[in-house]
């Protein structure tokens, strides 16, 4: 088996005790701080040269354009494109080559992220924070978003789903869609149907760190956007990292590859765990399958499991590149485990223990979490109602995953009554004189003044 | 007046109507598509120049942490510092020197602040999307978080405050504070005070980029945090975007030179409009105060009492600056007005009108909203109870001010009993299909096969 991705492992002091299917593990007693911050280290940046290479992207875009659309198209997706976008008519002829048991599929998808999403919304209440003082926040869509879907080898009718449901529930006044070309100069049918699901009767077809440009910049055809969401290959979010530090165009969050941390006790079942593993793996070789159980014969098992199901799997070759680059942890208890999962900060986080419910407090990083034995990733990879884009590469530190609030903002709100300036004014006059703030504190003395008449 | 820094004005191609008090003033229906475009933009980053220091400050400190702290403290606060921080006997000292005044204001701003943001953190109904399936969210506080509180010649306390406060009712498990040392080695008394009011008994003494590069990487004193926020000079906020894009370190957003834009019509008050527009100039020759107005008496009244209120003011100089940088807009209607203001997009956005309410529902971007003739930003930049960390530089369209939000993640959750993979396992099998993705399917498929035994 392929060991030669398993960089940050191979550095570690503490040697690998060995284990089966390409997966080597550890005892959290045998690990030291410095191990165990090897062990959670992943992607680190290379930077630099994706970085002139996209900022090239980006600078030629923002000069041609349309245009320089155009020729990525054909430099990039090997097609020469009539016109950068598909309308109405164009998608509904190509949605009609999904089935009707893949658009039930679809619809129960949309029904139960629409249920989840739509709860996400809420008004608050007012707050009198002084007599004649009152605050609030209201929600306000972001006017204009922009959402990347990727395309080419990958396609991802559920990420559109996981990024329109919101926009559309938030009220966004106009979605942006860019997804690149297939060689047939189309989009794939589930794009095209997914589309039309979410009211969206135009898709650019537009790829690669160029739809980032195009989106944040604008061109005569593509909408500058306040804000741009989806995920990518490194060039993508690149485009997008350089976008959020050098434009008011936000964006959603940065992203890495995909990963899962399976915590696993006596309770689990090993052939679902193998599974749970295998899903992560085939997504691309770079992704990371962690397995943390406090049960030795439960681990053993698993990578028995994962063996024989690598052995039916179709993207077998992908998978055993990223199981190589994975590994398990052996803990004493459920505590131990829980523990390295917060300082691994996974993406996914699979409980696969009949004690869930014990450990759910203490976890304090984590994108998505899934309980008991019953309950796979892969379901909210589709259609469980919570959101599939999460934050990746130990983000789930300091971020969370998209959801409605990722597309609106709380504006604050205060309104003073003369009672309300006549009780706070007094704080707010000495507290400007502390800064040194002296009309600061004319523009509440002015009023108050004549309040007081 | 000084006008040489009215650039993006002298470029319209509407020319200013005139107007005194070094406000020039156009009319909103002569304006085109292309120069409102050019009025409301502002601060366009020159990028490149700051990019290359602060990146060596960053490198230095990765590389060589204390040691490279003292240095700059050095170099840059002219201050030899035996140690980096102040610890709790030393910050009782130095806040000994708040006066009894003082101390009530700062605990006014405390008490609203701290009522209006508890009132953001809410648990969260579950959500059962499918029956068996059920979805929920749970908040968790960003365990480590960093404050970088200005010093030098503007002292911050409120800023203090602003942060402080959210972050201990997230509950985040460890706060380091940063704030440029003063020449006599120390921090000011009412940062000192602010500190222990908020039950954190550590301050650093580093300012600067060199503290936000502290902050993100860790140093043999300062622990590596999460999330960095606070407000600073253009060093500050582009080591900010730099440790944004490059490490997992999140930032609490850009910030720019503070603004505001008043909407007046012929029931606003002249001296109390003026006076806020002050306040604002007063804060940095970069600062914007735009006033958006329906009524041409009330902006050629306002421009006298600019000028009137100027006289007297000790910070008359940087206000004088910040105001030639500044415009007025005549409109016809408070509809046309809250147009512009949108397209502004205003961190702060003071509606000078009884009317109010009629168009509070029209605003699509701004930070925060002041209410009426009796309520001016101050109250808001201290003790009404909102956050005064707020989006700039037209980043209220798509980013939100600070609040309890910036402090926590929110995770989700699913779980899934035996009826539940029976309900969605079809659906999310025949999705994975589509995507072409085996093992997915299979996750779903080895537990139907078991729940249907």
């Amino acid at each position: 088996m392929d060991n030669k991705n398993n960089s940050q492992t191979s550095t570690s002091k503490a040697p690998p005790l060995g284990g089966g299917g390409g997966l080597p593990f550890y005892k959290y007693s045998d690990l030291s701080v410095a191990d165990i911050a090897r062990l959670v280290q992943r992607n680190v940046d290379p930077a630099n040269e994706i970085r002139d290479l996209v900022e090239g992207v980006i600078a030629n875009v923002k000069q041609n354009g349309d245009s320089a659309l155009l020729d990525y198209a054909l430099k990039f997706d090997k097609v020469e494109l009539d016109k950068l976008y598909l309308g109405k008519a164009e998608l509904e002829e190509i949605a009609s080559a999904v089935s009707p048991d893949q658009q039930e599929a679809l619809q129960t998808a949309y029904a139960n992220i629409y249920k989840f999403h739509k709860a996400q919304l809420k008004t608050e209440d007012k707050v009198e924070t002084m007599p004649g003082v009152t605050c609030w926040r209201e929600l306000r869509a972001i006017e204009k978003v922009g959402l990347y879907i990727p395309g080419g080898t990958a396609v991802l009718p559920s990420t559109f789903l996981m990024l329109g449901i919101p926009a559309r529930i938030a009220g966004c006044s106009e979605i942006v869609v860019c997804s690149p070309p297939q060689k047939n100069g189309k989009v794939n049918a589930f794009i095209a149907y997914v589309a039309l699901m979410l009211g969206i009767d135009k898709v650019y077809l537009v790829g690669g760190s160029q739809a980032v440009a195009a989106m944040a910049y604008g061109t005569e055809s593509i909408t500058k956007v306040d804000k741009i969401f989806g995920p990518g290959n490194q060039f993508v979010t690149k485009a997008k990292t350089i976008i959020q530090s050098t434009t008011t165009t936000a964006i959603d969050m940065p992203a890495g590859p995909s990963e899962v941390l399976v915590i696993a006790d006596e309770t689990a079942k090993p052939a679902y765990v193998a599974a749970d593993l295998l899903a992560q793996a085939e997504h691309g070789i770079d992704s990371q399958s962690i397995l943390v159980c406090t049960s030795q014969v439960i681990a053993d098992a698993t990578i028995k499991e994962v063996e024989k199901q690598l052995a039916v799997l179709p993207r077998a070759e992908i998978a055993r590149q990223a199981i190589a680059n994975s590994y398990i942890v052996i803990t004493d208890t459920l505590d131990e485990a829980m523990d390295f999962s917060n300082q691994y900060a996974p993406e996914h986080l699979i409980l696969a223990t009949e004690k869930w419910s014990a450990i759910t407090p203490k976890i304090i990083n984590a994108g998505s979490v899934f309980l008991g034995n019953l309950t796979p990733e892969s379901v909210g990879d589709y259609a469980s109602g919570t959101n599939h884009t999460l934050p990746t590469s130990s983000y789930s530190r300091a971020y969370s995953g998209v959801s409605v609030d990722s597309f609106v903002k709380k504006i604050t709100f205060q309104f003073l009554t003369e009672e309300g300036i006549k009780n706070i004014g007094p704080a707010v006059e000495i507290l400007a004189d502390m800064e040194g703030l002296h009309a600061h504190r004319n523009a509440v003395s002015v009023r108050m003044a004549k309040s007081q008449n």
